[in-house]
């Protein structure tokens, strides 16, 4: 058959502009790229894949088959010690079970409870005693477990967890206790059926001091019958919005004794006869550092949160590029899908903040490996990889969300059928949003550190500088209320509104843009906040709750710097010219889009003058123009396959039937059956009585 | 126990806002409030209530069943002739129906599949014979039937269908086909297995001529056997991102054979010797007034969405006025969720949505049942409901979405759990988004009327003031360009930065920046799109398109200014002046967060200076600040009971649950076991060191 593109589906390669798929492929895959695909070839199992539609018992019944195969693929080994048959490669187990979220997310989910939190705990908060006894039989699935740490009464607030480990040192034993329905542990997974133990978090209290929380490992059931043990309890969380492969539930304990040793006494000890001891003598450091062993379930999810994107966007785009609606400009051959304008903003800029989410994802996976195979492993370290893990789990976990239902939404009844994917992994990454640390605290986590740095700066000036700093500052806030950086903005402006939009294209003048607004808003909130710390408590709270919001949107815009810088790093390294040039108009779009979605912001603090604002959108209309000849490309870089994407919409079927449907219809104009259009003939009639 | 509230919860009384819910209550009823009262009755009948995770063959079963529940209440007639048992009254009708979806989203949309699509289709495009002979077993539930207008190759754009009605008058029969796989009827509600019968779309085609698209009464099933009819086949969609409690499938035809009395022929007929008549003339006319006549499946769809909000945000209210979570000023009392800054930010601006839309709604109800009923039922009047329902139905199925979404996050890992309503509340609603007209395509639909008034005023303008518009036009676009109209409300804005924010409290203010918004943007998009029409065809459409997302935009504001109207009219109703106060506010919170969400629009365009923006969002702050008292009672006004929120979360056990953890913390400190914190011996000891 022969294809009619529209003026702007005609390929641009004119200008020098094209992917080389497989360059662009490589440079996504990046540094675990053989991890990846074997994952990936692993993912493309159908043994591994979700059957919609089963119930939840059935679901999870093949999920824990599947993380059997899983162990005899050695797909899910490679974080632990090699002493144990693993291979002590942090970043590359990440990489490989983010890929997992292809196959079924709850399989993803699964054996991340089994082997990134149960497993990891012993590993990270074990010593080498814990890992030797308990490790081998989490990595083989003898033992599946528990990763008990959240209560119904405390979610994002861990340190106030009620469950209690009160030592005896008459039986070198500690008591576990739960000691009313707000302390159950709640959402835990594998607790519901298939786990024998738990590694539970629990206020450590001996000789009559609470030492805050430590973790411990607690058998829960009866290797042989399944049943709970005397004094554990629990409850079936029973159907959830996704993730129905996971036996989520409750547990609870009443006064579970445990031998002395299955404290993970790597940050905490104590002793026979009941006396505590810590490598690290500050308890809020103490617990901040065994909570930080944790961070790789938000690198996870953050990868895991790219990889749905990419493969919704891979779908859509592809139905978008074959899917035809109305006849605008011929009377035979409707528009396809991608050329309508409003159908590019829905997905090309998507597209864009995928393609920023993935490389900001692996600078955080190499951070997260420097730390965790102690290459880079101080503690500035940790708080930076923290406080990235945080800002970016938070954004394409949203983000995710955002492209999966506006790519159902762009492919209308088709995008509704669980058959085209869209609905299934929106639905199983909703919790992405709230687990691992609840969205808006981790933003508010970053807004901390942002102004912790702020005023770390702060206390290094002298006095001197302080002054200044502070006469700087005032001067700043003046521009901006009688609007005089703006006119001198405007001024400068003074060209066609074309050029001056075009202006907004310079890496540099984007980067200044983002950063400046990302360090305007955390002095703007911090100049606020400096007087709350001096005020009682109960006023100084009322004044941080009253710059919650802005302390939040400053965390967002940090983040979404990070995603530029890390898309701007990587575009510098792709060699082929085409391809380099397609993906710096796509970072472009991805630049010009956050300012389009702050203008507000820029406008109205004086950065952008209104003529250059008002051909903000206009232009980005362009780019996107010339971006829709490379979105099919832009989405087979990210290199899935039909057993991956396994959706039908995707599959060519679209063009197919069109194809018969235009072979009938020529069929039938050159036969003497076809009708004559009712309309035709009031027209001919009119023409006729006007002769 | 005492309820410890922090300051921003103290009920703010003393200022006169105060709710009386009854008064509220009964304004949110509207004008069907009996029938509302009736169908929620209905739907908090625990055997109308959806059971969550049916396998979908068990869930399509039960919704078949409650269905005849349904008929037994005498609760889906109301719409049809009082000659055939039903009461002719169609605005309480659809009222009835939206309240179902509280009970589950399937019953609601199969009984509109049945009731509202398949009867009304009868009814309205029938004659009476049609209706007599058809009508009472539809109502009756005898002959479950199809609406079988869309196909796979057509969704949106109806009018290409390629079913064809073939007639031959030498056995006084058409022949309904559907000559290629893209022409397959599809997402057919009740078409995989209840469908005995459908109405047909089909292409009419007699004596050569293609007369467009008419209905066809056909019969599809065997009722003793429930077999496919000769000629008649099909394929069942099976399992859907939601509503799997209906039966959706698709249908083709291979010249089936029905009577020529078949045709619903109350807007074209055929004689029995082939000859085409209509009472209108023109085939464009007449296709959009056969379509017309399904106007009320939006009207629904808008009412259901508002009904589905109004619960998420009643369950959401409810938890975040019981749930604590981190101790900002205090030791030992957490903070309740509402209490937070961005917790408000949250749900407070989409609970004024919720209210702006349900009052919305109402007046389409009504002016839809002035249209159905007969009372005000001229050409204007049908084109004013078209544009109605659809701008009100694409904003509040969005909005539905958006709030379930946020409720369910706001909630953390509890507003996940199945039992808490929202994740299945939001995955039944995602479809509304795009059934009975895609969003995106009404929002086009509703900006061609826009044009379509704007360029009326234009025609009827002679050349005189034609010329004084152009010119006052250009000079109005001078005026931005130059940011003069900017200086100018600068000057006048030049007091404190909070009075020049209280100024948008003024609700002439508010409401002149809305409706002013509306016409400079269609007006810009007027003189973009006027040279498109004298283009050639392809140019034309090209120009067309890269102004489409202006258009869309356009038609958003013109549908939030419909919104921001429907509210303040509304509560110009309430004469109880506590409750008009707190309403005021919230109305005020809904067009004040417009403004903030289209502040870049108002900035760029002059028409907010830049103080006065910078002002907006604290003040917006403050107005949360204020609703939050009143939060609890605003949603308590939605009259939902726990037969209708049927959410763990939303049923005191939170608060519960907080106060036997605070009886067993108030004992333990009593008793001498309490452990002493840590921190607290360190305190003590560094202070003992400095001593």
């Amino acid at each position: 058959m022969t294809d009619v593109l529209t003026p702007s589906a005609k390929p641009a390669h004119d200008d020098g502009a094209a992917v080389d798929v497989e360059v662009l492929g490589r440079a996504l895959l990046g540094r675990w790229a053989e991890v990846r695909l074997q994952a990936r070839a692993l993912a493309g199992m159908p043994e591994l894949h979700k059957v919609e539609g089963l119930g939840h018992v059935e679901h999870r019944k093949r999920v824990f088959g599947q993380m059997g195969i899983l162990v005899e693929q050695n797909g899910v080994h490679r974080a632990f010690p090699e002493r144990l048959g693993g291979e002590n490669d942090h970043g590359g187990n990440v990489a490989g079970f983010e890929e997992l979220v292809i196959a079924d997310p709850s399989l993803q989910i699964k054996g991340g409870v089994q082997w990134g939190l149960f497993g990891s705990a012993v590993l990270h908060l074990g010593t080498a005693a814990h890992q030797d006894k308990w490790l081998p039989g989490i990595m083989s699935l003898e033992t599946p477990g528990c990763f008990a740490m959240t209560e119904i009464g405390h979610g994002s607030d861990v340190a106030s967890i009620a469950t209690t480990a009160t030592y005896d040192p008459a039986t070198e034993e500690f008591t576990i206790n739960t000691p009313f329905r707000a302390a159950w542990k709640e959402f835990i997974g594998n607790a519901a059926v298939d786990g024998l133990a738990a590694v539970v978090f629990a206020q450590l209290v001996t000789r009559g001091v609470n030492h805050g929380v430590h973790a411990f490992y607690v058998e829960l059931r009866d290797p042989a019958t399944k049943e709970f043990l005397p004094g554990v309890g629990g409850i079936d969380d029973n159907i959830k919005g996704g993730l129905n492969g996971i036996d989520n539930g409750r547990l609870h304990f009443s006064n579970v004794r445990i031998p002395r040793t299955n404290l993970l006494n790597r940050y905490g000890d104590v002793a026979v006869d009941g006396t505590y001891s810590s490598p690290i003598a500050s308890p809020g450091r103490r617990f901040f550092t065994m909570l930080g062993t944790l961070v790789q379930g938000r690198v996870s999810l953050d990868g895991a949160a790219v990889a749905a994107a990419k493969v919704g966007l891979t779908i859509a785009v592809k139905y978008a590029t074959e899917r035809r609606q109305f006849n605008a400009a011929s009377d035979t051959e409707e528009v396809v899908l991608l050329d309508y304008q409003r159908h590019q903003r829905r997905l090309l800029p998507r597209l864009a903040t995928t393609y920023a989410a993935a490389f900001a994802h692996e600078q955080l996976l190499v951070k997260f490996d420097d730390v965790f195979s102690g290459a880079h492993d101080t503690d500035e370290d940790r708080q930076d990889l923290e406080t990235l893990a945080a800002a970016l789990k938070s954004l394409s976990t949203w983000h995710a969300l955002d492209t999966l239902q506006e790519c159902r939404e762009a492919c209308g009844g088709a995008g509704f059928m669980v058959e085209n994917r869209f609905t299934s992994l929106r639905a199983d990454l909703d919790v992405y949003a709230t687990f691992e640390g609840d969205n808006t605290v981790l933003l508010q986590l970053v807004a901390k550190r942002l102004l912790a740095d702020y005023s770390k700066e702060f206390r290094n000036l002298d006095f001197g500088v302080l002054a200044r700093f502070v006469v700087g500052q005032a001067a700043d806030l003046t521009l901006n209320k009688t609007g005089l950086r703006q006119v001198a903005q405007f001024v400068a402006d003074s060209g066609s509104a074309q050029k001056s939009a075009k202006a907004l294209k310079d890496e540099g003048t984007q980067h200044d843009m983002l950063a400046d607004r990302v360090q305007t808003m955390v002095a703007a909130v911090a100049a606020s906040l400096k007087e709350a710390a001096k005020l009682p408590k109960e006023r100084g709270a009322e004044i941080f709750n009253e710059h919650q919001n802005e302390l939040i949107e400053a965390a967002r815009a940090h983040a979404e710097l990070l995603q530029w810088e890390a898309f701007t790093e990587a575009l510098h390294t792709i060699d082929d010219a085409g391809t380099r040039k397609v993906l710096t108009r796509l970072r472009d779009l991805f630049g010009l889009t956050l300012m389009e979605k702050h203008l507000d912001w820029y406008l109205m603090n004086g950065r952008i003058s209104m003529q250059r604002a008002r051909a903000l959108s206009p232009y980005v209309n362009r780019v996107l123009a010339k971006l829709r000849p490379h979105a099919l490309e832009l989405v087979d870089a990210f290199g899935y396959g039909p057993e991956h994407l396994r959706a039908t919409i995707a599959s060519g079927i679209e063009r197919e039937r069109q194809d018969e449907a235009r072979d009938y219809f020529r069929t039938l104009r050159a036969s003497k059956d076809a009708p004559v259009d009712e309309k035709v003939l009031i027209h001919k009639a009119k023409a006729a009585a006007r002769r």
